[in-house]
């Protein structure tokens, strides 16, 4: 008999699997913060503030402290307490929590999945608050990406593993020949079992999109979850784990299957506990050198990461200059470049980029390219809400250093600014830092500088653009690759390029498509192929590892 | 436009991956070698014949000297001299082969990876010959496990590795709502991209049988594959390389995508090739130490291990003793153990096995499986059909060391002895050496002792035999589990023991049914989960980790 939660989502899992399949245009959750009601952006401001200055209350085993949430980048103070728990606690509780889950079967699992996604998106307004004031994300992108669209590609997520548990059948009468004996008979059973436990380590910029994923992933294929934030974003996951274990408990099942374990930056707790040989699946967003450390260390585990990377942008020809250069500045400016999708390296030939509106040669280009970034941040309103503030203090150090490189070797195209924020006194606030740099510097512009800095490197040629990008992105990882060109033939180059790099392109965008933009269920985010990712949102790979098929047969009869 | 070979093998495709779907019972080739032509297997035989004393032709870049085939396990000297090219210009030329095939599409690789399949099946016979003088196989299982069993797990993992890359769709129009404004078109492509290049590692006993559904998975998803056959095995895989290479030149494709490397014992290539940085896919049946080595050091490459283990069976109860003990007899005794799959260990408790006829005593036991062990191979012409030879000196080594270990203890059930083969003189042919361990002797029972030896070990209760049976399989790996009970609470006990080791599990096998058999389009050789494997035969994970999708998108206009 079905879940009473499988009848409710079915019909939703369906549409969702059909959409992964697809690949068109599909969402199950609004963008417009409008649908979420008339004061719901007042009454997400209000839950939010609730946690303030308080205990957050989380029912979970082996409590042995308290984590202080740290400072929102906007300057408000959080002082929310949340429990820490005992590694071994959470490890024991969700050993114990697993068999009922696995029974359950991939309806149950994938229905409890959606179910916990619906219930997040009624609380989107509270996380889109608790995700700006961890990110520093401005509350709309806060909002769109920390809400409804880290729910679809939660929901994403479940879809594509509930597809793949749903093609391994429960049961069989396999039936054989045998000629004029009669049929060898033998029943068959088939059980979807998971890898084990999953450590699921967030990042301090995405917290909830760069998590859903993984989280859902491995809940659904019948894995419990450890979910450890980055210290600095604790509580866009702490609601997230709340409502998932409430959500749980009321559909039948044991709370913890999905807990969560907090530390601070002084006492980290993340690498013993990738090694414990109960852990099976890591999941880790964050910085290079972090995550390939369990890429490294973790052998017990199957570790699926999302690093950084340097991504390229080649610039060639354009029918709409103006377009790409207010497209470009948007990209660049956007949550001040602290996504892994946002690019850091442009390259321009000498020969100049041609429009029909003339030749642009690159030194050109950078004046126009800066003046398009200041041009869309002249209103000081309107660039708080499309810059955000800074995350963390060490991006501002970064920006520093890249201004002293620029000062010394006379290479700024546009220098970083701090800007005031309206209503966030205490908040950080920069513009985006613009560099001119050699073919040469490769030291500089080759090595990710993580936030608003980005180079304009002049090449001899668009082959050597394309050749210098190549090399960059099957060195350093991209997650994204934009081409601006009308030539066919170069077009053709950068498919290959792209193909050799293993990173998604995006050719001549300009208008309302932006780099750093990656749809659920349509747009694959990394591909696993260079050294940004070891893994794909969401490819059937990042499901299929998570479970094993375990059969038992028996002569019918 | 679709490609010939798609629209001769469309229809098979589709039914073999209906087939893997559904999981009942199917099958591609015949395993009646009548259906091969009346004369077939003296036809084989003569084909075989051919390739003794000569060079074996194959047109690879890169020849550097030639390796002479080792003398086949029944007494026969191949004195065949394969080419053996330097793995640089293997890999220069698979690589430069690589880019025709991607584009190509999913459709057209699997349907040439069918005809080359089609085309080992009109080869069966031959094959069939090449798999006994190399592996030790009796003729009969070496056409069936080396010929059509083989070919359908092959055709599976094409179907399986199909089913896959047809879930991404190869274009698609993205349009999203704007509210007033006209939609956001954006035409996206995505491209099935391979690993890169992969490192087949076959193995002595089952060339054919256990690096067909890695060589098809892996050339179906995109990536070019260097076939290095055990120094002992070659000329099944040579067979089977030349004529990949044949058709992928017919079909219009560089011959280069399939490659054979060829290493005597006394100067191996593998490990130095495993780690070279174009590697990205390493396929390897072996011994577990040999196979964790690639596991262990090949870290730029994702590797997938069939290992050995040691298998365990617990007897509780039985309502046809007789019927067991026979199943039991068959199954230590076909081919004389040398598969993964046959059984090591056999639990009995103290307390007996419960039957129709009354409860047999752990010793009884020992007796009447010795006993019906020699029924089976009274008849000698019989005994060597069933028996087999053995593959490798080393396995008749164990026997002497392990018989030493019985005659020391008295612990000798049935004594190991040497069989004339009417045909083959020097054929090393050993009956099955069984010998009863004391649950202390754990350094002797626990380690695997590959060949036909097995313990029978007494315990306390028959829950000690199941958490024996567990500790074993999850400590040494272990790809099947048989148990004996007519109790639906041990039948339930055995199968949360499967779980949490995660093997396949096979109850109550009398009659026609051996654990030793796992079909194709059904049965999961391995799960992945315990040591024995780190990959499993075949499903989706063992395909989805051979490809990456790159995407690429442009507003439309």
């Amino acid at each position: 008999m079905a879940h009473p939660l499988f009848e409710k989502h079915q019909t939703l899992l369906q549409r969702a699997l059909e959409a992964v399949r697809g690949r068109s245009y599909w969402s199950a959750y609004s963008e417009n913060p409008k649908t979420y009601g008339e004061n719901a952006i007042e009454e997400g401001r209000k839950a939010f503030s609730a946690y303030l200055d308080a205990q957050f209350y989380l029912d979970q085993p082996g409590v042995m402290g308290r984590v202080i949430a740290e400072p929102s980048p906007y300057g408000l103070k959080l002082d929310i307490s949340f429990p820490q728990c005992s590694p071994d606690a959470l490890i024991a509780a969700a050993k114990g929590a697993m068999a009922t889950w696995v029974r359950a079967g991939a309806d149950t699992r994938a229905a409890v999945c959606a179910e916990i996604i619906e219930r997040l998106n009624g609380r989107t307004m509270e996380i889109a608050h608790a995700v700006m004031h961890t990110t520093g994300q401005s509350l709309m992108m806060a909002f769109q990406s920390g809400g409804p669209h880290a729910q679809d590609r939660g929901l994403e997520a479940v879809a594509q593993a509930w597809g793949e548990m749903k093609n391994v059948p429960e049961a069989v009468v396999w039936e054989k020949p045998q000629g004029a004996n009669p049929p060898l008979v033998v029943e068959k059973r088939y059980t979807v079992a998971p890898r084990g436990l999953a450590l699921l380590l967030a990042c301090a910029t995405s917290p909830t999109w760069s998590a859903y994923p993984a989280l859902f992933a491995s809940l659904a294929t019948g894995n419990a979850v450890i979910v450890k934030p980055h210290p600095s974003a604790i509580l866009p996951l702490a609601i997230t784990v709340a409502l998932a274990r409430q959500t749980l408990k009321e559909a039948g099942f044991d709370a913890n299957l999905v807990s969560l374990l907090v530390d601070d930056s002084g006492t980290p707790v993340a690498k013993d506990l990738a090694v414990h040989p109960d852990i099976r699946l890591v999941d880790c967003a964050g910085r290079s050198e972090y995550a390939e450390w369990f890429e490294e260390n973790a052998r017990q585990a199957r570790v699926f990461t999302h690093k950084s990377g340097v991504n390229c942008v080649v610039v060639e020809s354009t029918d709409d200059y103006k377009g790409m250069l207010r497209n470009l500045a948007v990209t660049l400016s956007l949550h001040s470049g602290q996504t892994s999708m946002a690019p850091q390296v442009i390259l321009v030939s000498s020969e100049g980029i041609k429009t029909p509106t003339g030749t642009y040669l690159p030194d050109q280009f950078g004046r126009d390219l800066s003046l398009a970034i200041s041009a869309l941040l002249e209103d000081n309103a309107r660039a708080v809400e499309v810059l955000g503030a800074i995350q963390s203090p060490a991006t501002v150090a970064r920006i520093d250093a890249m201004r002293e490189f620029g000062t010394e070797s006379g290479q700024i195209l546009r220098d970083s600014s701090t800007l005031q924020h309206p209503h966030w006194p205490n908040a950080r606030v920069h513009s985006p830092l613009l560099l001119r740099a050699e073919i040469s510097d490769r030291q500089v512009y080759m090595e990710e500088r993580f936030g608003p800095i980005s180079f304009v490197v002049e090449t001899a040629t668009t082959s050597e653009s394309f050749a210098v990008a190549e090399r960059i992105m099957r060195e350093k990882g991209a997650v994204t690759f934009a081409v601006y060109s009308t030539n066919p033939v170069m077009q053709q180059l950068a498919e290959d390029v792209a193909m050799r790099a293993g990173v998604a392109l995006s050719f001549n965008l300009t208008g309302g498509l932006f780099l750093t933009q990656s749809a659920a269920f349509s747009d694959y985010f990394g591909t696993g192929a260079n050294p940004a990712a070891s893994a794909a949102l969401i490819d059937a790979a990042f499901v299929t590892n998570r479970f094993y098929v375990v059969q038992s047969r028996r002569l019918a009869g």
